[in-house]
């Protein structure tokens, strides 16, 4: 493991790490802020995915978090969105490749080589940090913006007691649905509609629900609302009687600026979870 | 004016504008965050001056002070730090040149004819704003970082009566006698020092004062200590029995992660003396 850098935040350490990562096949770059608490006892965590375009970086600098978390004394993940590198394959696109991962493991060339993110986000990235750092593996929490909401709401409910909570900014809530899914799903896991069903917001509140609260806050004059369909979401949890809140926020559009204003929120609530 | 974006963010907008500048002999941008209060009232004002390299945008998305403004009812302004454009004067160093505006009125060639800083922030943009926005021009106050810590200390203390409080994130304190501050006063002052003067927040302290109080952060991890020169401004502030408070904050750097910790305590710091 390298370390990038690390800048006193907030009374903790906003750490920004590299290591080689087995299941992507080139060296994958995350964001780790640990609250004060963590020099004499292992945090709760709260994973963040982000989405389209964006780096580890981008929540990291603009969501504001490292405020709340520092305040409830929660470790913050800031995990990559694909693979990176000049020998990964990518497309010009920007929301294919790189950048676009889409929270799957790909089965299809030339995106199979490298692109496995559930893997590495689900399996490979947790070991490594739970070695390494002082977290606490029972108290995780997950939370994402737009396609990282796809991923955070995804893998809550695919891995049934790992997450005491979920919640998500702007989800991409029916993948499957949309533009913001079928041409990913496709490139990324072949034209069989049955594949792409396990990484289906919508579909898998149907089909299992989550074992826990869910938040989603979303901006009511969000200018991708038709690709991120939280109508179909909030169908599914009011059918499943999901413990879920679903908030329409007034104004806002599908910016950091609304990722940050509600942040506060998300926080509280998975510390609620978490320090329960 | 032109609007760029504009954003609800924390119950208000975030709005980034950009005008022609007279005495700047361009265009100018400047973000401005108007709370939810704006909608039915003038509200109070905090001006926030960036540092070395830094367009508007950097503190508007990373230094996380929507939310404490929305907290206090207050707007926030953003403006550049130089003038900017492929026919304006520049330099290769970061330090000099467009992004380095150092808050002066630039008298010497090539910097003159556009370099207008002090009138453009001091003259020009407060008339604009005043004419054009919610803003209470008998309530305002100012802040910075770094180059813009030293523009914020060195514009409040000239203009007794305009602003109520002032505080710093590690400004540069002494800029006569610093690597930073020396190079750029000479290429845009000239030679003669005692034009320096009126642009060095230490050698104002000693003359003048200002009639407010200065709240000051400095990290004592900060890899630019050397270049601020605190300790000179402490001196002058103790000597000057200025009503001022300066905090050496452990661990902490020279970057946003200092600026977006100690926000609160600055905005906050501001509204006491904007709602006095």
């Amino acid at each position: 493991m390298k370390t990038i850098s690390e800048n006193r935040a907030f009374g903790g350490v906003q750490g920004v790490y590299s290591h080689p990562s087995e299941v992507c096949g080139c060296d994958m770059t995350f964001g780790l802020f640990l609250p004060a608490e963590a020099e004499h006892e292992a945090v709760p965590v709260i994973w963040y995915l982000s989405g389209l375009t964006c780096t580890h970086e981008n929540a990291m600098v603009k969501a504001g978090a490292q405020a709340w978390a520092a305040e409830h004394g929660v470790a913050l993940i800031f995990p990559d969105t694909s693979p990176r590198g000049a020998g990964i394959a990518n497309d010009d696109a920007y929301d294919l490749g790189q950048g676009a991962g889409f929270y799957v493991n790909a089965t299809e060339a030339p995106w199979a080589t490298n692109y496995q993110m559930w893997s590495y986000l689900t399996e490979e990235l947790p070991h490594l940090l739970f070695s390494a750092y002082p977290l606490d593996e029972g108290r995780q929490a997950i939370t994402g913006h737009s396609m990282g909401g796809h991923g955070a709401l995804t893998i809550a409910m695919s891995f049934p007691g790992r997450f005491r909570s979920v919640s998500a900014f702007a989800p991409i809530a029916n993948p499957s649905a949309s533009e913001w899914g079928r041409k990913q799903f496709t490139a990324y896991l072949g034209k069989d509609e049955s594949k792409w069903a396990p990484h289906d917001a919508t579909l898998l509140m149907k089909k299992r629900g989550f074992d826990g609260p869910i938040l989603i806050d979303q901006g009511a004059s969000d200018q991708f609302l038709d690709k991120l369909m939280p109508e179909a979401l909030a169908e599914a949890m009011i059918a499943g009687r999901q413990n879920a809140m679903m908030r329409m926020q007034k104004g806002y559009d599908h910016s950091y600026f609304f990722v940050a204003t509600f942040m506060q929120d998300h926080i509280a609530f998975h510390a609620d979870a978490l320090y329960d």
